[in-house]
């Protein structure tokens, strides 16, 4: 593998989170979000959606507490404009409750084309009677500013569900939302769609395709409600590369499963996920059409920046302080090993004691045992590993009499992995998520006020 | 309905919980658990398992936090001892890992047949090596001291897997434990069986069968790894009553459903799991052998104390602050309001909200929508209510703008039932669960230490 080049904000962001980045040698990080790819415009701002007005006491506590940034003045509105209409695809909730958003959107791609995004947080605009009203008016609205077609904008909500959207500050929003778009708005996009997110989350790739110089480039929100299928939270990712609706579609479908889809940090299922994919061709490569070559290369780039937002989402979990994966292999099939690799990030218990920093490695038997998947727990081997070590802490089934110093040692670490071996096939998944901690209950306890 | 009785220790247990209990007009609150019918005689002593030795600072701190009681003090094995072998049936956890007592208790009631209990807490003698042989060794010293059959032994263990279970406290505990055999033995019994539970869980009934007074009583532990299927937790109930160890199967197998598989604490499933129904005949009724009016009778006084101790299971749930009672109607069949039931008091995020008393009902429309069954969301109506009062929150799929006030109020209670109507169908079921707080966190942070 060749040295691999990460553009220094988005180091520091991973040394921040205290997490590696995973990469490969097509693709070199680079800067810019959703605005590094070329023709594509965004922007954010404050139009002053809220769950109620803060008093300057309460805003000032909020501030000292480093929680979420006041509603009075956190960006709550963003925009996305290609210069070109883009070649689109999304992915959505398997959430029965579905926010009026994903119904607008899901018609609005039918045609497997997109020119614009309008995403507003604070309000999920979810179980509301005129909810979809409201997505078509925001996208009205949103399209006539930027004269393009409303038939090709993206709609997206995440906040609080059940509470009517007010359409006025939108609208009174959207003329210095479309003035201030920029080839480098994305920081202010970013944080429009940040919830009870503590850190913005961009991750974008430049490679080569045909010759030319080909982006993409992606932002998402965690950090609650988050137990993907099919989808994930918000999510938009653009590029510059040519390719067609139908395989933009494929190379989406088949990345989600190995990425968003494998992050859980609540088991909760949220109503508004949605990842988008947008590819607007600026960037002069010929039209990829079919599985060759140039496929396989998108497909890789696009994977390396959804795998490490999936990373990100994870990691910045409500509350969380460590990365958690778990990487199962040994498997009879891809299915058997991601049950199995999310059963184990999905514990509450296993979850307690990452936080706590104690190797009681019999809830990962545990959460295998009760996993919805066949396999025989008299072979599993388990390993944890981490900057601080790695210890084998389980042969066949059997947990050993381990090094507990060692234990703690890899424990005290962010970013741990759990390497399970079921030993009985060829076939591996990885699955990411976060430590349960007293801040996710805090966070949870009176997420609306 | 008559008026019921419940005897003065179990109504200050409910009053303790702030909970109500569950009665019918055919039965009469008792006290006495596992003692409480003819014949059966129990025991609880301390006989040193322990995760580690505690230092005296670390005991006092932990009297001073109001924590377990300390492992050198606690009871941590129990014996039972019926005066004549006894029908007997049980329901085992489904998880593919399991306790090795599980195996041996199952092989032992094959012929329908026990007389004899022997568990342990502390240790849960599970994913060990020697789990199987040190199972049969409880058994087998057990049995001997109380001059029975070793195949008539249910084995039970509880508490941390994958750490080899020392013998020797066990065998040298056997003999005092066998001379402490007592009718009032149940107090010291079911403090052996308490783990991270803070009270003791015992429910009796009286009632009458073919003329003779008969009654049924259990114990159960809490309070973590509680999510039920095909059983739960360790739960030990006693009868006098006679009735064929094929009928008393079939009575477990049904009250399991509506009870003890209702419950969730953390959605863990437990390896260790066991719920054990023993009637040995002592009240001088008929034996019940078919789907009579006696059996109906026997079912109901069953129920009556499975229901009631699932509940205060939920109500002690690790860190629980409150019960969640959640009443789905309108349902299809008994199994799509049970999952749509489940799936709400298993949501990390709505359990966080009620311990906040933050009424964010779109939680609740957020699990009913990921709940792995069929109906339409947008016929749902959702009601809140408590002691504090009751509110309409959600009608045909859309929230309403609902007195906060009121909400607030209903949800100070300690005894909080979520009311859904699918409004497509006239089935419906209750689940149990309880709220997410720091002291889960806290608990299940250092669990083993």
């Amino acid at each position: 593998m060749n040295e691999v080049t990460i553009s220094a904000k988005l180091q520091k962001l991973a040394d921040e989170m205290g997490i590696g980045l995973i990469s490969s040698d097509i693709n070199t990080f680079v800067d810019g979000g959703v605005c590094a790819a070329k023709g594509w415009k965004a922007n954010g701002i404050h139009c002053g959606l809220a769950h109620k007005a803060l008093t300057d006491t309460e805003e000032k506590s909020q501030a000292a507490n480093n929680a979420m940034p006041s509603a009075k003045k956190k960006n709550d509105l963003a925009m996305m404009y290609s210069e070109r209409r883009a070649a689109a695809a999304a992915v959505y909730t398997t959430n029965k409750v579905k926010g009026a958003p994903l119904t607008v959107t899901k018609e609005n791609l039918a045609d497997g084309y997109a020119q614009g995004v309008i995403v507003n947080s604070v309000n999920a605009n979810t179980c509301n009677a005129d909810g979809i009203e409201k997505a078509r008016k925001m996208a009205e609205l949103a399209a006539a500013a930027m004269g393009i077609s409303a038939n090709d904008m993206v709609v997206g909500s995440t906040g609080v569900i059940g509470q009517v959207l007010p359409i006025e500050p939108i609208a009174n929003g959207i003329p210095a939302l479309y003035e201030g778009l920029s080839y480098t708005g994305n920081d202010e996009a970013v944080k429009a769609i940040m919830t009870t997110d503590t850190k913005p989350k961009e991750v974008a790739v430049e490679f080569t395709l045909d010759g030319k110089t080909c982006r993409i480039g992606g932002m998402l929100k965690g950090s609650g409600m988050i137990h993907p299928n099919m989808a994930t939270t918000l999510t938009f990712i653009t590029s510059d590369a040519a390719i067609s609706p139908e395989m933009i579609k494929k190379a989406l479908c088949e990345n989600v499963q190995t990425t968003l889809n494998c992050v859980s940090v609540d088991g909760d299922m949220s109503t508004n996920d949605m990842c988008v994919v947008m590819a607007n061709g600026c960037a002069g490569n010929s039209e990829i059409t079919e599985e060759n070559d140039d496929y396989g290369i998108f497909c890789e780039a696009l994977w390396t920046v959804m795998v490490n937002l999936a990373r990100m989402m994870a990691r910045d979990g409500e509350g969380a302080t460590k990365l958690i994966e778990c990487n199962v292999k040994g498997a009879d099939s891809f299915e058997t090993a991601k049950t199995a690799a999310k059963s184990v990030i999905m514990s509450s218990l296993f979850k307690a004691a990452m936080f706590g920093e104690d190797a009681n490695c019999g809830r990962i038997m545990c959460a295998l045992g009760y996993a919805n998947a066949d396999y025989d727990v008299n072979k599993i081997d388990i390993d944890i590993a981490s900057n601080g070590g790695y210890l084998n802490v389980c042969k066949q089934g059997s947990l050993l009499d381990f090094d507990e110093t060692l234990a703690k040692k890899i424990l005290t670490e962010t970013d741990i992995t759990i390497i399970i071996d079921l030993n009985q096939g060829e076939n591996g998944a990885m699955a990411y998520g976060c430590d349960l901690t007293y801040d996710y209950v805090k966070i949870n306890g009176d997420y609306r006020s």
